[in-house]
């Protein structure tokens, strides 16, 4: 498996299962409706492991531009790759989005709230602003991408364990500084899904909010600016 | 222990404590009742863990017929192994189920409605149609055996621990994709149970649900293929 | 620290914590309050985790006379030391019970049900019924002790995260086979407590239900003799 | 990265990690309210985990005085280095509440509430009580600290897991021990956001509540001196 590939695989499953669990929760008679915020945060955290452990040595399994973009500001990946890298995340993103739907078909037809049908797919502003928004999301970015930065690896391989340490930060990004924003944290896992969204039929009153679509791409693009300015900063 | 006693005992260990968390949930003065899909989830990976630790030794743990058609047709089980290693995840399944009749026994008396006893032994669909709930089910097997396949060993044992990834794994599955079908993702996980469930006294309107029975055997041997398919197209 | 000692005190830890989770889910006012089988579950996971990692170096960590006696039937536990260790967990949960009542002090004066106060110390049924509720402790101790049994151990030390596997198995237990009686599966956990119960001061309508208390007892050590027998049996 | 900095970036993100996940469960309009104690604890353990992976390697992770009075009490810490530890532990704190308040801007204005707006960064009782509060602070922290110095390290690193043993018993006090007082057990996790509530713009009726704050701090200084003690009496 190529490392484009893999990318693509990787996000592809992290949508699967991420989107995937939105779409549980908010969804018309979906066996896991209304089981709250720790469902959420646990199922993305849970996606992040399976996608890391699944490609992470094909691709080192950014699955996330925000990812690759601060690993080559930060010296540690090639900026040469960084375009593709990007281009095989928004694609893998919109294609595990599209195989929500099809999981989710029937679930999808039976709710009427348009919102909770875009709601599965991309993130929206508990309170909408777009300063605020953008801080949050910038900030969230930030203290992920610098934590991930600087989480060590184990000396002996742990099989798909090593994964585990990610997927359990990505849980801590979501239980802490998720609430305003439902924590994009990643351009990819945002615009993938909003593009599938926008193809899809989706019935009544379909809008699939592009106006904000602008703010989990900049703010993470920001955050990891941020992250590796302060990693080079606090490094030497 | 041989490998088709592991099989046995390790499916019987994991419907005991699977069937046994949905009676827990559903059935009537139960002390976790209506303590939700987190508790749920929770259930059937710890049950993947306990019983995968148990017995991945003797058997490789597969417990699912849907693993070892899926690991044959990956080139990595032997054929010739795969009748008896799924005659003895059926057997184990159902009595693991007889088990947890047994230990919930006044708690199937005092719960009145059938639907919800025949749930604790079998999945069901949230919305019925052969169709979708078909697709679900082989998509959400499908990616549950690709990430199987493509699960790495620790170069170093670390004892039970080992057994965790693919708990986790189960945990995702059911956090995402359990929404439409109760991810059965499993011939045995099903069957066995609903075998249990015919046979055992239920009280009044008992109703095995036969009639669906056929989709979470097919779909997820469908899943199989298609896994055994992607895994080799990827592995090149 | 000798082995007694390491019993006593790793049995008061477990105790403490395993108390403490239902006094904060229990009584009124308390922070956790009604924040159910999740966090129940998940906090007798936790002390026993805590209370495996901090001692087991010094006795093993059984803090169960059902675990001795079971090891002991197993041949990997010397009888002699039987008795004396058994002393010691009694001893030790009776402790850990007074900490609990000083922690919650304020909360077991805040609240009126006298049931609730005693469920915060020693198990009870959700249907009593003599047969049925040992047969529920016997399942689940045989089970518990059987996997104690077949946890593997690490090759190379993990450290503290050596215990993780019962802890999880503890997990498992509780989720899944906890709902009927609450899952005592350790006579010195009710016994130990409910002695606690019976010298503390609690107000109006006190009754540490003493016509129970045989059944956490009985029931968990005919699980260990079932649990050795098949473990024999299947180890051959 | 010197040891004194490291103390100040991991308590900021410990703060803001754990005051995060309490704006996300209490502030008006987040994603996250009402989601109960399950979310609050495994907020404060991943808090944890990250905080303790990101600068273990630099400081020891300390951050919490508690932690580097006992560790010093128990001849394992320089006295010499403890003020400045101390210092920029709370100052880590001060600053990642702030971060916190930035992050949750919107949600705080939209909070009439007060009470709710101080519980995001400093705890308070569940039931106001000078004596019993203390008491438990004490035991919790003594509990905590205790448990801290046994746990062991791994023989072979394991990366960054090697910090989920210390954020799983976080878990487990915040579990089992918070029901009370919120379970502060460290005083630059309630002073520092404190002091941040203090000084920030916070809307009608604020009262930060400096009638309670000796108790966050006495309570769990307290429980490191019986903590060393105990540990010093149990490891000869």
């Amino acid at each position: 498996m190529n490392n484009c590939f893999a990318e693509f695989l990787g996000t592809l499953i992290l949508i699967l299962f991420g989107n995937g669990v939105v779409a549980n929760v908010l969804l018309q008679k979906s066996k896991g409706q209304n089981s709250g915020w720790i469902v959420i945060t646990f199922g993305w955290a849970m996606a992040v492991f399976v996608a890391v452990f699944a490609v992470s040595k094909y691709s080192g399994a950014h699955l996330n531009p925000a990812v690759s973009v601060c690993l080559a500001l930060a010296g540690k990946f090639d900026w040469s790759l960084v375009p593709m890298y990007i281009l095989c995340q928004v694609a893998g993103a919109f294609c595990g989005a599209l195989l929500v739907w099809l999981t989710y078909r029937q679930h999808f037809a039976a709710t009427e709230d348009a919102g909770l049908k875009l709601a599965v797919f991309s993130t929206g502003p508990a309170i909408p602003n777009r300063f605020y928004n953008l801080l949050t999301e910038t900030i969230a970015t930030a203290i992920f991408l610098l934590l991930v930065l600087m989480i060590v690896s184990p000396s002996n391989s742990l099989g798909s364990i090593d994964a585990l340490p990610v997927a359990l930060l990505v849980l801590a990004i979501g239980l802490s500084l998720g609430g305003p924003t439902g924590y994009a944290i990643n351009p990819a896992r945002d615009l993938g899904p909003r593009m599938a969204h926008a193809v899809l039929p989706m019935g009544n009153n379909k809008n699939s909010q592009w106006v904000y679509a602008w703010i989990p791409v900049v703010g993470p693009l920001l955050g990891a600016v941020l992250a590796a300015m302060v990693f080079k900063a606090i490094s030497q």
